[in-house]
């Protein structure tokens, strides 16, 4: 399995992903599970990824290839606004199932596979979009400003409680980080290295976009802290009065 | 869908369930999960269900059936261990399998359902089961101090968090109804009424049995007071030193 999420900001827009993928848990490796697409001053798109790693690699790979072909109609690099970015990476599912579903179903295997695209383009308003294993999508709003793929109900309830569309971008990425330390701790099938990305609306580049390791210093803290943090506001908590 | 956890402390057993049954968005009902085997200064039975509810309605009529039926071999009120009590769990799920299962398939429909049993005969230790639509059963530990069934994982980051073996029966019972209130704030199949029960080790007769409601002070507490303390908590947690 594996764990992203993304938040639609007033601020922006913030991406993180894991990178464990597991066929059986006798067979884990990392795969990184985020892919940007930035031409600095028209366009960034991020791309994360959950489900069948053969699948969702095929589709990165196809939309990766045709923004170098000659004659691509529409392309990550070409299209005027998210939804037809969206539609690109709908066609793309669309061309890898109909060349492996029908084998894959004979064999047993799901065709699962899951995408969250975030991004602006132009003079187009930030937007996060969740693409389904279908080639359809549904849109982020301000009512729900989050989408998340893959093992995301550990993670929720912080995200829940926090997220809202005036969050900044900071205490998005750190409930974001705290989010997904929840799941590691309950989910053997997420894991590190984190990707993390954050845009800045109207940018039009990435405000950032780095990897977290075992060692980074940030995240531990954030580990070690939300886990006393919580610890102290349980106790803090008046004990039951029935017993 | 539904959440019910089970701790099996150095002081004793925590149960929490929720009420809340639906089959499809447009049709919630509540039922209430909990059964209560009780024979005071014998044994105190507790056992919690989730899954399809016509199976687990039926095991737990099965299982009262039992009880009052001359020559019944074994039951939950003459079993002499926990093994075998949870052996007459696994009996009657299999006896309504018998009766229900190929039907079911037939319609479509798996055979799912999962039981949690706890509590304590004569002499015993306190101890709790997790029993299986198979029939068969996994046994709480000092390194697994706890059970889930149903909507497990919103909940699961705190109680890992928190509940060790020496968590005394009030702070688990407070863990419990935090991992709840999680659930019921990130998934609409899980709700209230709740149910709330509390064994101390070698007492022989159940020391708390409620019935949480809507307007039940303590939990009302609990859940504004949780979420207050969460946002200080996240508040004071030092920002991304990258942005």
């Amino acid at each position: 399995m594996t764990y992203c999420v993304a938040t639609l900001l007033d601020e922006g827009l913030v991406f993180l992903s894991d990178s464990r993928t597991n066929a059986g848990v006798d067979n884990i490796s990392t795969f990184r599970k985020m892919s940007v697409f930035e031409r600095p001053g028209d366009r960034v798109l991020v791309l994360m990824t959950a489900g069948n790693l053969a699948i969702t690699q095929a589709v990165v790979s196809l939309l990766r290839e045709d923004l170098g072909r000659a004659g691509a109609e529409s392309t990550l690099y070409t299209t005027g606004n998210m939804s037809d970015a969206a539609r690109c990476v709908g066609d793309a599912i669309r061309a890898v199932h109909k060349r492996d579903a029908a084998t894959l179903k004979e064999l047993g295997h799901d065709f699962s596979a899951s995408f969250l695209l975030g991004g602006q383009i132009g003079d187009e308003v930030p937007r996060l979009l969740q693409i389904y294993a279908a080639g359809n999508f549904i849109e982020a709003t301000r009512e729900t400003p989050y989408f998340q793929i893959g093992e995301f109900k550990y993670g929720k309830p912080i995200i829940d409680r926090i997220v809202r569309p005036d969050t900044s971008l900071r205490d998005a990425a750190k409930c974001a980080l705290i989010s997904m330390d929840s799941t590691i701790r309950s989910n053997l099938s997420v894991g590190l290295p984190l990707d993390l990305a954050i845009y800045r609306r109207s940018s039009l580049k990435l405000e950032l976009r780095r990897q977290i390791n075992a060692d980074d210093e940030y995240f531990q803290m954030v580990r070690s802290s939300w886990s006393l943090a919580l610890r102290h506001a349980f106790t803090d908590l008046p004990d039951l009065p029935w017993v």
